[in-house]
């Protein structure tokens, strides 16, 4: 298998050790000495502020925080970041949203409706209309309401977006009772999340694996990350946004109009290990992938609930989750290491940035 | 009077050249040799495809063509405007929008409503609710529902933004009967807009002035601009985003709720020979400011509609532009050049990024 | 089988003469005297105002008409029609609606959210929230915001609902062009429509076929509709509400939920010639149905639509169309004549009633 | 005053007696023998299923109950209120909804949305469609999508709208904890409310005093009602619908868009020692009025909330409140008794029937 030949038996190792300690009641981390000539060409990762090996993040920046791992932005890490975007190349990884689009069936639907046009405003002549006298050149305009939920199309996830516990506490436990409301989150909710501007990686599992996508609930392990990286060779960073890709993406086309097949491959994912691995041995600030769930769908019996992912991640180490992002062009070019840029609609109570067009800059 | 002292003769000639061919039927440029030193000074700014100077941009993109001047972007372009980010400090210019925040009052109202709740999905137990035997960690979300226009809080105007004529037609000449519909427009919609990267500029009109916020319905002309811009030693160079700040986003606080002091300030802008002169003799890819207009409102008498300058930016030359944007801090820190990054929701059909956040790098 | 053996022949006859007038240009009644004892017991219903046999209704109540055949109801109709409820038993025809409910697809999806709630007005202390000072008792309120179409759950189809030709006309002329707008039609729209107080007759097709529900796609014939009365032993009169029962409203259930279901049974329904004789020949005022569509899905080939029935009752007749009528408990308890009363929701703009809750009054 | 002459003594001290009743701390109906010839004139009313005099409704109706004094409607009584229409005269009591209308600021605002239209279904060509192959007729069709309050227009608060306690409890005991939810509650929605059909009695309180409409804020007794009563020669019976006319519907026009005239009127209403005295005194089964609050506003000093008579009615009595009726052409031809027919939306989770359009029946 394609993946054995590149995978060095040094790095097994050290993944191996890495897993153990995911596994284990032990926080200490066992990346080891005792790893031979290819393990030491993998340094460990530098550390950074907020971040401990094996441990990850957490509720670590005081009561009141509500960012999380973003934290550990600074003028430093996105001024290295944005030394990534020499070429001035700029990818799109929005996806387009329509009324047609694929989302969870637990969010609503959306439409976008024509609220005003021109033809109509002249021949309604209502309130809001100009009056004909002051606009001899017939200028009207077009704008649209829209109905929409703030979980669909290119997404990241807020950290009040998953609650935990008879308490329903998401993050920095912040609780429903003390901080739910009629009109969305009031702790949390998407104005809080900076702009984000880190370095990016993205891991081709579905490269590494030679398929189009991932075939319907594909697990994403650990080793099978570890694997993808090698072949790309690039190591992630603490303060990485690392953004998976399934494949999932290329079906999405104009709108995301073909559930059936989007659906079919929106269910690969990480399983906790693999998520684990990438926050507290890797370092990882924010993950993200093709798919709207990132994690795989449904979970390996016992753990906890349909989404342990999105607990761990938004809940108990404050990480927040991209989803639906467009690796495509990315894949295409074989762009692994970019400058990642994002920043979230700035709307009060939202738990999720949506309809959103991160921007990967080379 | 401040500005007079720090406003060179020279380049008042100059401008008042251009300013002679914006009011003429002439498109032939004449800042001229015949300027002294001072002008000597103000090299001509460098061509950029597709903008000519006294003729700025227009339908020269091709008639399929939906993007405008930001057509001009390019890897150089965009590289050279990144370099400005050596710092890594990064400036959120978005506004936060709820359900109190001032709109105009021709766009629908919005509502940002919790949709799904921790304790009602378990008190619920409706089928999108998971079973709570496959959940003993008691895991729930939060999402929300939004009724939203596509037209409020920091926003870009998209180029079907605006029509004009007997055929209501907007940009390139796509027109409401062929490209008008129900789910919004389907020429120039947001997902058409790229990622905008590119030189930024921001001039403080207010602050050259020395006032908190410019008077309900000052005018700001091209003299005032050029002012302002001498007095930040800052040129405007083809291909940029220019962004006016009039002082009116310092009322907009949490959440834009003071109406009545929004809208007094918020009347402020650009007349019609200001915009020109930015488009055509500065040769700005993208304008924009802190009002929710951009243009002076109500406009001066004779001038074909109540939104002239809408008219000749987003029809005439295919220039998008930007608003509410916040620049109360770019201003307490003098950072009149940067780098601005932004990049609207992705939504078939809307006629504008809304409710943005879009970045000032330095 | 049954329906043979309650068919009168001499009642064939008249129904064979009158199907023939509906299919030829003749608008001439030909329901004659040549009939035997059979049908010399079914006098020619009584004329009305506006209705002539073999005609209908049509565009006869002058060009501002919003109304139509609801033109035909007096106080002497409406009395009489009461004098039908002296029974006072009351059976609602309204079928309950959720976000769940079937829909046709072409209408925007629904939802019901809760937008203001007890627990959550208070621990917000939100402006809208009465300060604690001034509420000892702890009084609050619940209210619900609604996504929803003017198209679900129990309907009247409004006479602007259809359009035909190339002036995209309705009822009574009124075109797009002229009236059409941003916020809903402006002619016929819902809030013209007058209360509903009728005599109802239910013909019940199901039963006089001996089956829970028609199957996929039945045809009703006018036929059938005869010998269903006829073994019900009601006769319709003109100016009447006529509800065609198929049995596809005994799926609806508790929400509509059960798509797969509703969606094959609610495809029977009236053709062409059956409505024809529904209104020409008896002088029905309103037709309805316990289906979504109440004509047959899809129509018998080249009948000019999908829909050629609405584009006849609603364009050319001016006759309001009942939808999704549930009149389970009418066929249960064999109530053929009642007084029916209906009034639409009074909302500008909207071309239906909706989910609505008809009465029926014995 | 006018009204000390209609005033009967006899009535007064009936009047007082209950009065003192109602602020008391006795449950003791004291309406007694010691009343003169005029008292005698006015017998007691009749007694009625679940209403006890001095006491009124309440909880009486089973712990499963969700209808409230509604039950109290049988075959008999709808059929005696069915009487009352003998001469077949129908009254729109509903006021048109619009995106204009004055409404409550703590309820969302509403649009009513063109959805499809005609031209526009043609020219997009989209899946909705019908292929133009199919469709010679050019057969298209208008549809609304409405975002709208559940408490709008002409409404009937249901059981459910008004909460109390620390336990956010409504009629019968139902608490937000165990019935609350994310799409509207779960117990006494508008679902619930059976269609009403009951004798009504509108008091005139406006042409009582004489004038177009009460000014602001005020205060309707008990003695105002008995005087408007006497006035018009009509008696409350236990069971009935009273509807009390302050003028403020007049102001509402074409669609309530004169939100400064209509909020000044609005105010007036009933205190709580009027509203018990149709409940507990006169056997009110349902109380409402053309204001949208029924309760005057504020209520008098010391209520326990800003809404007493809200909390009393819906969440202690179980009498449904109808407001925004438009009564201005019962009091033009003084229709003061009349069979009162309404029905609600059947729409699950709403905690009122809103844009309604009750109908009195003469």
């Amino acid at each position: 298998m394609k993946w054995i030949r590149s995978f060095h038996p040094g790095r097994r190792a050290i993944l191996a050790a890495a897993l153990a300690t995911l596994s284990g009641a032990s926080a200490v981390p066992t990346t080891g000495g005792q790893d031979g000539p290819a393990a030491a060409g993998r340094a460990d990762p530098p550390t950074l502020e907020g971040w401990t090996r094996g441990k990850g993040w957490g509720w670590i920046w005081g009561p009141k925080d509500e960012v999380g791992s973003l934290n550990a932005m600074s003028d430093r890490s996105r001024g290295e970041a944005l030394r990534l975007a020499s070429e001035g190349k700029s990818y799109d990884l929005g996806q387009a949203y329509s009324r047609r689009s694929f989302r969870w069936a637990g969010h609503n639907p959306g439409e976008v409706m024509t609220f005003r046009s021109p033809d109509r405003i002249a021949a309604m002549g209502d309130p809001d209309a100009p009056p004909p006298g002051t606009n001899p050149d017939r200028i009207h305009w077009h704008s649209c309401a829209l109905f929409i939920s703030d979980n669909v199309g290119t997404q990241i996830d807020g950290l009040g977006h998953v609650t935990a516990g008879a308490d329903d506490h998401w993050y920095n436990g912040f609780t429903e009772a003390d901080w739910g409301g009629d009109f969305g989150i009031r702790k949390c909710d998407a104005t809080t999340i900076p702009p984000i501007i880190a370095r990016g990686v993205m891991v081709d599992v579905a490269a590494w694996k030679g398929v189009d996508a991932l075939p319907a609930h594909t697990v994403i392990t650990a080793e099978d990350l570890q694997a993808a990286l090698d072949r790309q060779g690039v190591a992630i960073r603490p303060g990485d946004v690392v953004l998976i890709r399934t494949g999932a993406g290329r079906y999405w086309g104009d709108e995301g109009a073909d559930h059936e097949t989007i659906a079919e491959h929106d269910s690969a994912g990480l399983d906790l290990a693999a998520t684990r691995w990438l926050v507290e041995q890797q370092g990882a600030m924010m993950v993200g992938s093709d798919t709207s769930g990132f994690e795989v769908s449904p979970p390996p019996p016992g753990t906890g609930s349909m989404i342990p992912v999105h607990k761990y991640l938004l809940v108990d180490q404050g990480v927040h989750i991209g989803e639906l992002h467009n690796l495509e062009a990315l894949s295409r070019d074989e762009v692994f290491e970019f400058c990642y840029v994002a920043s979230t609609n700035k709307i009060k109570g939202t738990t999720a940035g949506f309809a959103l067009r991160p921007i990967a800059l080379r």
